[in-house]
């Protein structure tokens, strides 16, 4: 590893770079085609020039960066991730595998390749913006429909008044779609949690994308005064969903892998000396398989359903997501496999707990992810890190991932 | 109870003319000498003056009216209750107590009496501008020291700015104070509550007004990734609080006459997809038996630290509140029950489950008071009600107390 270990610290060096580009003095904040992410897109085009890719900005203001393989008609294999960051973000979640991704095609030098590479910057992953994440890899592959265009964001304004004002043309849509017969899809992450940091593993395998239900729920009773209203005259939408909140984590420890969070909770009217009237409360629930997740949904509604029931409360349960689990391309995970062993690192495959634009581009596109791993499990914070090593570890298996490519296409 | 109907209606109908009083187009609201409170001070003087009494407002904007009774340095018998307002409240939440003293005054037309008696409306007792209560009574008493002077509200105004807008001078507060030697003080109010209600009867005497104990908690663990993050590696500070609320509400059912509530529950950050890293939480335990309700909070607390240490969180615990349980006169109570069966009313005894005036002036004059029935037990709301018959019956009782103190001090 130790051959890579200057560019893993430029890789780095160029992270906390981009992350100068931000909407708020102070902290890291870039959504959605604000005024910041043409800083962005100005850097990476210079460092993409300088590493020989002719970049161009699609009309889903996805940055991406082409390196042409030899011989004409040649088929394009895709690196990247995300531009885009969560309010108040950390330098490398998204940034680094586009960083990343760079710095491989940076060593590669002149050498031709049998296939193109291209280089994606997606625009937009986290959500922040317009309440729905992926803009720019749906635009990359067709399924940024009217509807997503026609939403807008706290401003009033549409995603095609966006991408508008950043100088684009929404006309241009079906432009920003990957060409047919892509090679692959390939994206390099921070792990997002603590699974690599606690096994002392650096990269882990992702073989899929955990499928998640999300689900809003209130529970509704009678505010009442504090002081006057005995015990069992009350109607307290807090004691209701305290008890289902504790169920929620009971049924998630108790059936392995699946991950269970209640975290949003607003309790109204919330005053010290006023029973609670009701409690606005969000459910996620993720397992890499669908049927136990859906079946743990269907569980935590049916208590939800007993415990209103038993305490004269009133249960409005609304859904708001189900998304399946997304499997990558078992092909091009087994030959990230093979490169991850030729760098001479441990293998470790897992699920990714979180969405990625992987999940996005997958159905369209052979697709594989390399996590690596988070310090402390921290992510989508200023203190989100990644170690140098790792990093270095990332661009070995990387490496050895093009070389191989090249001896099969050649 | 038939010959005191009109009085009744009268009462309520002068009850809703004040409720036009507010800072809130709309609703009800009306703050410690907010503007619409000289509205309030300009009717019911109208309405002193016609009744024979003498109004005058004093330094802490409380309006009173005095009739004076039969010979020089006759004592004095206070009747009364507060003229504000919560946010968005009820018309008979304290102002009931002050219209119904001012209708018994009325009914006793021009015949001297040998003790003087003074109506007193309260500037404040809600504690909502200020966020502490009790402003009117505790001057009345003697008790609105240089700090509570000196508290600003949200707009960074003092009390004692307050009552110099108002056109007041917080010098004059020392003649606020009650003369010696008062007679005694009854307080009519409606009860907030469903007992009364549920037990089929109009009025309650009064015993003792509840102890009240008030902490604010935080539980803080860490914000994860809700996808990211297996359950057994969370610090859900969520998960923890839950688990203490329940133990709260079992705590509270399982002691006789206990009540405990936590109202406020404000969960952060409240994202759907992240492990709650905090809750601040509040307790509020009332018990008529001080030994009773510190056991009580003692025992929460120790519940609260066994949850935090079991599940890796920390706990914040601040004593906000400890009010002890304030009795009432005995003898006037005594009184009071005496009037209530001459009237050919049925005897109910209870304890105060809220604060009141009458729990300020307790420790300084003989005090009492009488509950009105709530219709489902709502207050604090738009639809507070009363009975025209329940305070048919208030009036009938009142009645009476003063012919028994007439007899009695004649």
């Amino acid at each position: 590893m130790k051959q890579w270990i200057n560019q893993a610290n430029e890789v780095i060096v160029r992270c906390k770079e981009l992350a100068r580009f931000t909407e708020e003095p102070g902290r890291i904040t870039r959504t959605f085609l604000s005024p910041p992410m043409r800083g962005v897109h100005k850097l990476l085009e210079q460092w993409f020039e300088k590493a020989g890719m002719v970049p161009r900005v699609d009309a889903a203001g996805n940055l991406r960066g082409f390196r042409a393989g030899a011989g004409p008609g040649s088929r394009v294999l895709y690196l990247g991730s995300h531009i885009d960051t969560v309010l108040n973000a950390g330098a490398f979640d998204g940034v680094l595998g586009v960083v990343l991704a760079l710095a491989l095609v940076e060593d590669l030098g002149g050498r031709p390749l049998p296939f193109s590479i291209e280089v994606l910057a997606f625009s937009e992953e986290e959500g922040v913006r317009f309440g729905v994440p992926f803009i720019g890899s749906r635009a990359s592959v067709g399924t940024l429909d009217r509807e997503l265009l026609a939403r807008e964001d706290a401003q009033g304004k549409t995603v095609a008044d966006a991408i508008r004002d950043f100088g684009l043309d929404p006309g241009g849509l079906p432009h920003a779609i990957l060409p047919p017969r892509p090679l692959a899809y390939l994206e390099f992450h921070i792990e997002q949690g603590p699974v690599l940091e606690r096994l002392g593993v650096p990269l882990g395998i992702v073989d899929s994308i955990i499928g998640q239900s999300r689900r809003e729920l209130i529970f509704r009773g009678q505010a009442n005064h504090a002081g006057t209203t005995p015990m069992e005259m009350r109607r307290d939408a807090l004691a209701g969903a305290a008890e289902w909140v504790a169920r929620v984590e009971r049924e998630a420890c108790a059936t392995p892998d699946l991950r269970a969070t209640v975290g949003q909770f607003e309790v109204r009217p919330g005053a010290s000396n006023v029973v609670p009237e009701s409690v606005h409360a969000s459910l996620d629930v993720r397992h890499a398989l669908d049927e136990i997740r859906r079946r743990s949904v269907k569980s935590l509604r049916s208590y939800a359903e007993q415990i209103v029931e038993r305490r004269g409360l009133e249960l409005v349960w609304k859904q708001r997501l189900d998304q399946p689990a997304t499997p990558l391309d078992p092909l091009l995970t087994s030959a990230l496999e093979g490169a991850v062993r030729r760098a001479g690192l441990p293998v470790h495959h897992m699920v990714s707990g979180a969405g990625h634009d992987a999940m996005i581009l997958a159905p369209h596109c052979p697709s594989a992810m390399l996590f690596l791993r988070s310090p402390g499990g921290i992510s989508h914070q200023p203190d989100e890190t990644v170690l140098p090593e790792d990093v270095a570890a990332a661009l070995a298996c990387g490496s050895e991932f093009l070389k191989e490519a090249e001896a099969l296409y050649a």
